[in-house]
This record gives structure tokens, sequence and C-alpha cells, in this order.
């Protein structure tokens, strides 16, 4: 390793004397970037570091500690599902629980509104997360009961046979159907029914085909089900989301709880030209509506409807990691928008005065904490750390009342007057 | 109560009256809306809620429950801090712990450039969050063990005499000597030579007389000391900030760990004529220069000099809750923008499509979940929970392309043509 090191400090020293020439010689601009370029590389493989220097924030959010990349990568997570929620009107509490709740303290509200509001939530949040294709499944646990008593479940069974029903993301019908003909004593006859139901999914056309089934629509509960279904989808259309979600009969989630609607968000798989349909990769958000108790408020402490979303965080923290390693994105683990740097020595003054003047705008900045860094060294801490932008400051560049600001992505520099420099970079980074 | 509530409704039932004959009578504007505020007033006691719901968000933030008041002050406390640390290039890590450390892992800084820039942060922290008249007491680790040798204190008593010196906030001078000399057995005259010093404080200028001080200018630390302290000072002026910064020599904190620059900001009590100078009411950050340990990084655990900052989140939460209650101030717990309201019956339609191209432009939208909402109860709804626009969806409004927006403060209705709808709200509710 030692000697490594060696081999690379005489490469940076010829490189460095080979830049120095072409200065002098006033050689090709586009040269003399070319061998910059590679002398910022032999510096980044030696590690040099001068000046350089980390903030490290701590923050008090939980108990586990995550490395600067992983916090980048779950702060983007919290930031677009903490931002979706309060577009939806959200409060915020703290707890060590994440789920959402919609209450409706003393009045009740009008069929299916809410519930369209869940939906759309889980749609932007699933959206604004990029994580890949998604399909939301929803179902109703009243369609689900009319189901089984029109096939010929007696009542005792319905709760056993619908977690019986909810394996089969799973497995495939033939062993679901011997579960419920061997473990669970159903006639193969009743089985046979229910297979022919939970196979169906679709969305408007197959609610409306329920509607007139024959056996189905015979059965109260059911039929208020798909009426309301029918009102969802309606609502979901208006919304522009009714293309990713599928009225999914074998759908039968946590039925203990919920008493209405119920959903269930899934990531797909790429779409493979060999296979007919996208595969789940799993469930990443869930709900539906079920009767809240309302203590707190009602001394009765009567019911009170209540739909409910709970998003699976760590699941969608571990795929968008795996994403963020497959995919080799550079994730910066800091959001400095511009570093002041000095072209020449005893800059010192203007580059504090300066920043000073970009933080108290609001902009993102750093500076080396070396009283004469060397130019390269602060372009190189750039290439580091992924800022963006550089504001040079110089001394020809101080008569003209100018900065010289540098993309690092494309070497450009632009001089730009002194009063104008906020501006621009805010242009430039996009910040409002 | 049940009697009260009788009365309650029969004057609303009556104010209601008052209002529909007025609007039939097509009576004076101004009129109709004075009736119209009265009623909303019974409605408001009443606490009719057709249709009103509440989002409740729920973050892994912590494990103690704060109610949704507490949570929005402290978000807003924590939203001021963080955005400040990244600001300044700060990495956010997940820890227990709420504190800022300012590594230079390879190189050496250049002196007081970083202790500089922690006193500004804390600075723009203080300032952003309105939490009142501030000051930051700086001093040196090194100018204090000079300071303890020059006035002939013994080496081996340099820290139990620091530490009494620390108590000068909280006791006057004769308790601090009568310590001194009594429990830890310092002469008198050397007590009284430590109390000269120990009571000066002030700017460049003081710098300048320590540095002319016959006994202090003749040891090698408080030189060293001083000759930073100037350096620092120098900075903090081109930060502007340097007013709200008072070297004193009687801050003597954490001096078993800090090795250099040590800070505390406090606090001041608002000015009273009668007092000569405003009053510390306690301590909210504080830090310093320290050396660290570099073990992870450097095989050897070499020391690094390392500048440190934490804040007293509990403080400045108790504070900033206590300044609400006192001012009366409303604080909003949620953030919503904009409510999406119907004018009559019958349109639900209109209101969804409506506020999913809300939802979609960003804005921050809710509706109560009502199919027929009466109008006053929607603008009742903005009342209570400080929604400050209301996007009114009517019959005519559809005919003309346009939509009525409402501000809820001053009551002023404006129709605005349906495309320019979210521009004028991201206009009126200063979101880019």
């Amino acid at each position: 390793m030692a000697d490594e090191a060696a081999d690379l400090g005489e490469a940076l020293r010829r490189q460095a004397d080979t830049v120095r020439r072409l200065k002098q010689e006033k050689a090709n601009p586009e040269e003399v970037a070319e061998q910059v370029a590679k002398l910022l590389e032999l510096k980044a493989q030696l590690g040099t570091d001068e000046g350089k220097h980390k903030f490290v924030l701590k923050t008090p959010k939980g108990t586990r500690d995550y490395n600067p990349k992983q916090m980048a990568i779950r702060e983007k997570v919290f930031d677009i599902i903490i931002s979706t929620f309060k577009r939806h009107g959200a409060e915020v509490i703290d707890t060590p629980v994440f789920e959402l709740k919609d209450f409706d303290i003393a009045g009740q509200f009008d069929p299916m509104i809410p519930d369209a509001e869940c939906l759309k939530i889980v749609h932007e949040i699933l959206s604004g997360l990029q994580i890949g294709d998604f399909l939301i499944k929803v179902n109703d646990r009243r369609i689900l009961d009319g189901m089984f008593a029109v096939c010929g479940v007696p009542d005792s069974k319905f709760r056993t046979i619908c977690s019986t029903v909810d394996k089969l993301d799973k497995a495939t019908w033939e062993d679901v159907k011997s579960e419920m003909v061997g473990e669970k004593g159903l006639s193969p006859e009743a089985a046979d029914r229910i297979g022919e139901y939970v196979q169906l999914h679709g969305g408007l056309g197959l609610i409306e085909q329920l509607l007139q089934d024959p056996k189905l629509s015979q059965n109260k509960l059911a039929r208020e089900g798909l009426g309301d279904m029918k009102l969802l989808f309606e609502y979901l259309t208006l919304f522009g989301i009714a293309d990713k979600i599928s009225f999914d009969l074998s759908l039968a989630r946590g039925l203990d709880y919920y008493t209405g609607v119920i959903y269930e968000a899934i990531l797909l798989q790429p779409q493979n030209a060999h296979k007919e349909e996208p595969v789940s990769v799993g469930s990443v958000a869930g709900g539906g509506r079920y009767d809240g108790l309302v203590g707190m408020f009602d001394p009765k402490g009567r019911k009170v409807p209540c739909v409910g979303v709970s998003i699976g965080i760590e699941r969608i923290f571990s795929i968008m990691e795996q994403k963020v390693e497959a995919s080799e994105e550079k994730i910066r683990t800091t959001e400095t928008q511009v570093l002041v740097a000095a072209a020449q020595k005893k800059l010192l003054e203007e580059r504090l005065k300066l920043i000073s003047e970009l933080w108290d705008s609001g902009i993102k900045a750093e500076m080396l904490y070396k009283k004469n860094p060397k130019l390269l060294n602060q372009l190189q801490y750039c290439e580091d750390t992924g800022i963006p932008l550089v504001a040079i400051v110089g001394e020809q560049e101080l008569k003209d009342g100018v900065v010289k600001l540098r993309v690092v992505a494309t070497r450009e520099e632009v001089d730009v007057r002194r009063e104008n420099l906020i501006e621009e970079i805010k242009r430039r980074t996009c910040q409002p």
C-alpha cells in the first residue's frame, strides 16, 4: 500500500507539472481541461484532502443507527409520504407506529368518499416514490361474506374459509381447495363455487356483471357491497386512477378487523415477454374500513366508521436501497448547492463575506476550512461530494464585480455579476 | 348543559330564518354578511359538524406522545434547526442524541474558520426561531488557564477554581469569592485578581485591551487564546453577527472536555427600563473546540480537533410552547391551503374532479365527506381549522367556467377562471 501511494504520488507530481506547463504555454483550453481532469482523478485516488470537513447532524428520530446514505434514502421516503398525507389535510402525531387514521367523530360520512381518498393517497405515494409499477387490489368484506353464503359455506366457517382464500396470492387454487375440503371440511361443490368467483378480477365491468349474477345478486350483503364498490370506482375514475385499481375477489386480508372495503397495494415485477401477467413482489401498503371506538370523545364509546391506511415503511426502504445499489446511482448525503472557492491566495475574507450572503439568502453553501486552499482541491471536493456548482472568487473577478460560476458536471464557467449571483444559483438549482 | 344546547339550537334556528329572509329580500350584502357571521358564531358554539373529518398521521419519531398542537410546534422547531444545519452542508444521522459535530479527518483546519461557522449556525437558528432576544457568550480555555496562572492560582487548583467561576451566572461575586477562599483554599489576593478579570465582557476592544494587559500578555497560553479570539471576532464581523456575540471572561463551561474556544447562547428577558442590563433566562445552545478521536478512520486513534454545537431542544420546545400559550396565537395543526366546497346540492362529482386536480398540482386541499354539505358548514369548518381559502363550485360558476375563491379572513370573494385557479391559490398562499 505504501509503495502504491508513492507511485501515485509520483504520477500526481508529473501530471501537475504537465498541467502547469500547458497553462504557461497557453495551450488549447480543451487539452488543458483534459489534463486537469486526469490530475483530479489521480488526486481522488490518492485521497488528498486539504481542509475537507464533514458536518454530521444527529437527530433523535429513532434508536437504530443508519449511515448517511441510508438516512438520505429514508429521508426521501418519509418526505414523500408525509407531504402526501399533509396535502390531504393530515395532522402529524409523534408515536412509534406509522399509520394513518381517517376520523369522523360526530357525523357519518357519505359512502366511499374517504375510502376513495385513501386509495388516491396510496396512489400518490407509490407514484411519488418511483418505486416501479404497482397495482392496488380492492375488495369488500360484505361481498366476501355474501359470496361465501351463496356458495353454501356455513356461517360458522366464514372466517376460517376466508383465511384460506387469503393464501391464494402464494398458493395454487388446487392447494387452497384441498385445504378447504380436507382440513376445513367444506364440500367439494361449495369449494368449486368459491373457486369460480375468486379468480375474477377487473373494474366497473366486473362489478356490473356481478350485480347481474343470478346467485350473488340475491344476497343483500353482496348487493350492498357491490353497490358501494361501483360508487368507489366512479370516484376513482374522477380521480383518474382507476387503471391502477383492480377489484379482486380473492383479496381477503384482515377480515377480523375490517367491516367494509379492504385494499392492498402490491409492487409488480417488470413485465416479461414470456409471462402473461406481471408478478407481484409483495405488499407495500394496505388498509380498509373498520369500526372505530371514539371513547375519547364519546362517553358512550360508540362505534364510528373509520378508514385506515398503513404504509409498509421498512419494506419500501429496503426496496429503495436495493434499487439504489443495483442502479449504481450516486446518492448524495448532503444537500449543498454551491462551494465558495478561491482562485488565488489571500481571499479568505472575500470567501467568508460571500458565503455569509449565500447562507442568509437560504442557499446551501460550503467552503473549505483552509485559509488558502488550492483550487484543484476545492474542485475535487465538489466531485467527491456531488456539489453541483462552484462560486469562484478571484482577484480579477473582484475588480470586475463578478463571481465565476462553474458547473461541476460540464466544467462550464460563466461570469455572473455579484448582484445577480444568488438569483442565478437559485435558478440553476431549481430553488424557489 | 342540555338546556343550554336547546337554547342555542333555538337561537340558531331564529338566526338562520333571519339570514334566509334577508337573502330572499335581496337585502344589502353587508347586512347579510353580518347576519351570516352571527349565524356562524352560533353554529360554532353548538359544535355542529356535518361531514367533518380528521386525518391523523402517526410518525415513528419518538416514544413520547404529543398532541397535534405540540407536534406542530416541535415540527416547526425541528424544521428550522435541521434546515439551518443542511444549509451548512450537514449530513443527517439517525440517533437518539441531538448534536452536531464538525470533523476534519485528515488535515488540520485553519484557526477559527469552523468555530466562526458554528456561531453563525447558532445565530441563524435562534434568529429563525424568533424566540426572543439572545446573546452568545464566548471564551477560550487557554485564556482562562492563562488568567488563572497570572492571578497566582496553583496549577493543581485550575479545574476546581474554574468550576467555581462557572457559578457566576447564578451567584454573586461575593459568594463565588468566599467559595474560592473558604472552601478551595485560594488566597484572597488571587481571588480578587480573578474577580477583576471575570467581570469583563465586550468585543474586539476588550480583546485589544487584554492583549496589552501587562500581566496577561506575558502568558503564552493567554496570548494564543486572545490572538485566536481576535481572529474569531474578525470573522464574526464579516458574517455580520458580532453584535450578538460577547467575549465574556466569566464563561467557564465544560472545561474538562473543551480545549479551545467555548460558547453558550442565552435568551434575554425583554429589556426593562428599570434594569441596566437584560437578564438571562437560560442557556439554549452551547459548544466548543475539543480533541476528537478519529479511531474509525485512523488506526492509530490520533487526536483531531473538532468543533461541536448542541442545541437544547427540549428547553426551546417548552419556551416556544409557553410563548404560544401566552400570545393566544392560534396554532394550526394541519397545513391545508384550500377547502373545495359546493354552493348547491349535486355537485359531489365536480368537487372530486377539482380536488383531484389540486392534489395533483401539489396543493394541500380538503373537502367535507358529505355528498351535499351545507355551504355554511363548509365555511364554518374553515373557521374552525384555520384553512385560509375556499374554492366554491356552483352551478352558475360551472356554466361560466370559473370557481369562486373566498378568502376566509376577509370574506372577500372573487371569480377565478378554472384554468388560472391553481396559479391563483399558489400565489395567495405563497407556495412556489
